[in-house]
């Protein structure tokens, strides 16, 4: 089979694993250290995903360097169809969750002007947390796609 | 090629798109007769976005329509190419609209309680555009699974 970029059990797919848990693990502290965040909806919604997101990346690193050191391969059916469930799953959430806190930024930032007319509100926190939401689902994504692609060449 | 459920120039992908469409219109509707929408960006961007997923929908529907009634096969790679980058681009820019619009949804019904507090806000309105555009989502999300599937075992 040939070697596609991001599989699992390769340096690129190990890299794809830890951009996703740097970023979700960053999008959770931002969103905990904003103070009232409990409060909304949405940026709750935003740390279960993002924790979610982190644990799963986490494992799914921890599997990559095992195959590494070891020289195993991750590529088998079975194998590949767990990852693709996994990731597509994972990858479906951030996303909601990343664009819903978006929308929910938005409307405080330009129009409610809540950030402006309450000084408290920590939309700076808010907007980080955001930002690293989408960039942990990038990697996310990417991981998702070289998945199906693999299971459906497999 | 095997026949897959969905594929372009069959039944059951017409029937996909027509599900989009139906959705994506309805969705429309219900934003444009929500008096005071364009206060809000989620609501202009679910405008735009479904706006943009009708047309997609309607324009792959009638070629569904010429395949079917000409006896034509749509399943080339460079057909099928352009189907993926159109569907995954129109099922994204949907899901992220969707997302968006449930956040401020969630937020107006059940944090800052503003559907309560002010009886003028069209928040029926809003959740029935939520809702459908979600449905249209399902069924674009469908269509470009289906689409990368079989751009993947060409």
């Amino acid at each position: 089979m040939r070697e596609l970029a991001g599989s699992p059990g390769t340096w690129s797919g190990l890299s794809l694993r830890v951009g996703q848990l740097v970023f979700a693990a960053a999008s959770v502290c931002a969103t905990a250290s904003a103070l009232g965040f409990a409060a909304y909806t949405a940026f709750c919604y935003l740390i279960a995903s993002m924790g979610l997101q982190a644990l799963w990346s986490l494992g799914l690193a921890c599997l990559d360097c095992y195959a590494l050191k070891f020289k195993k391969d991750l590529q088998s059916a079975v194998l590949v169809s767990l990852f693709v469930v996994g990731d597509w799953v994972t990858a479906i959430l951030s996303f909601a969750a990343a664009c819903s806190a978006a929308g929910v930024v938005v409307l405080f930032d330009r129009d409610i002007y809540a950030c402006r007319r309450d000084p408290q509100l920590p939309c700076g926190r808010f907007e980080l947390a955001t930002a690293c939401a989408f960039l942990s689902w990038a990697f996310s994504a990417t991981s998702a796609l070289v998945m199906f692609w693999l299971l459906a060449s497999l």
